[in-house]
């Protein structure tokens, strides 16, 4: 299981001063309260920072690599060349987040991906949009993984992205998704399979536990990397409960140890 | 979609005293409150009163049924002689809960799921025990299903139980449990495939959250009954997230009318 930590990111407004100010404290603290959490890759996003972004992206990878060596980033940005700086000054392998097959982010990042060995998410967009059904994403997952692998990329180091779409704008968004999983996993068993659970619920009341539930049903589905909040305590009690079910926690033992450690007492304590 | 309320039940310290004394207005009361809040198959097992509950299961259908006509019941006792004074009594169709493959329950029961035209819970189970691997139990399933269609019991009326044990004793038994679920889906697509959901979670810590995220992996593997707690909000919440989420609850009106009557409402009030 890859689990990315998502909170680095100039769209959430308790962020976004952080990285403007370039906040070394509060970024090595945001960063540490994830992997303390269970995510040892940390997304980094500082899109919206615009002309500084690029700048912003170097800092924010020195300073957390800085304090925490053994962190890996997810280097997330519409930008390249934002992309680059972060590869740049990146130890060990990053995660390019994310290429597609649109022509011209295809031409940018595949480049950059070969030069660093990085591991990469790939998304299933084209220049025809984004794929609904799962035959349409597995269409494109397939030509994503061929040309990756093509490209001298190993198949374990490809971060399939189906693309989840709201529920609340088309009703089969989540069940094209999941099928999407199975018909992409048949094909790729090497492959991971990616997504980011909140847009499935965008637009709806309690996002946090429809978010809950399809972490539930993507593990169902044997998806294996997720980008998500570390710091959602419910979140990572579903895991923690779906992977003692499956069998994938060996005799309850991570289960029992968080039990004891108070991680699964999930009410608000009383006042 | 079935869904059967487990509340009646004479192991629970609460409801045996209702039997016991044959107390009306509580029986009705505990069934008025698992109909409304989702349940309209109400399980009624009076096991623990012995050499009364013949006399009991007798009262108890006649009690509910004239208070709640539409509700159906689904007798579960180890004793064939409580079923049958159940099935007597019962209008409409009553649900056997529940034959399974040892010899002595299989010929004291077949004949009265016939004579009443009951549908009937088949329970993975033979004389030679309870089955463990996704085979055994997709065996045992194949026989059960074959012999009560030989009988002429309609598929549409099985609903096969796999037989959910817990994870605590072995670290196998919630995917074997679902990987039976998919090859007997796989080979009965007629019948209805269901479990008690409380068993996967015996002797660990925090069980309401195994039961919950259990039931969304059985959701995600196509399981259509299910024996529960109705009254569990947080529970029935994850069973409207996920329909929402399958496409099974189209442009989510169940969930959006959840979200407005206050049931999604899950933290408990401030104080």
């Amino acid at each position: 299981m890859v689990l990315i930590g998502e909170l680095i990111n100039s769209t959430r407004k308790q962020v976004e001063p952080i990285l403007r100010s370039r906040d070394q404290a509060a970024l090595v603290d945001l960063a540490r309260r994830q992997v303390e959490a269970g995510t040892p890759i940390l997304d980094v996003n500082c899109a919206t920072l615009v002309e500084e972004e690029g700048a912003c992206m170097e800092w924010a990878v020195r300073t957390i690599q800085g304090a925490l060596p053994e962190v890996r980033i997810s280097l997330d940005s519409p930008n390249p060349e934002a992309i680059r700086r972060g590869l740049e000054v990146h130890r060990g392998r990053a995660v390019v987040n994310a290429i597609n097959l649109e022509r011209d982010r295809w031409r940018s990042l595949l480049p950059l991906v070969r030069e660093y060995r990085a591991e990469v998410v790939a998304t299933c967009i084209d220049d025809a949009g984004v794929a609904k059904t799962a035959e349409q994403k597995f269409e494109l997952a397939f030509r994503l993984v061929e040309g990756l692998v093509e490209a001298g990329i190993p198949p374990e180091d490809i971060y399939v992205d189906p693309l989840l779409l709201p529920v609340a704008t088309d009703p089969n968004a989540g069940r094209e998704f999941l099928r999407a999983v199975d018909l992409i996993r048949a094909r790729f068993p090497q492959v991971h399979l990616i997504c980011g659970l909140s847009n499935v619920s965008f637009g709806l009341p309690h996002r946090a536990l429809l978010n809950q539930v399809f972490f539930v049903l993507c593990l169902a589905h044997g998806m294996d990397a997720f980008i998500l909040n570390p710091l959602d305590r419910r979140l990572m009690a579903h895991l923690l409960a779906a992977q003692a079910l499956l069998g994938q926690d060996p005799y309850c033992r991570r289960y029992l140890a968080a039990a004891r450690e108070g991680r699964l007492d999930l009410s608000p304590p009383p006042r």
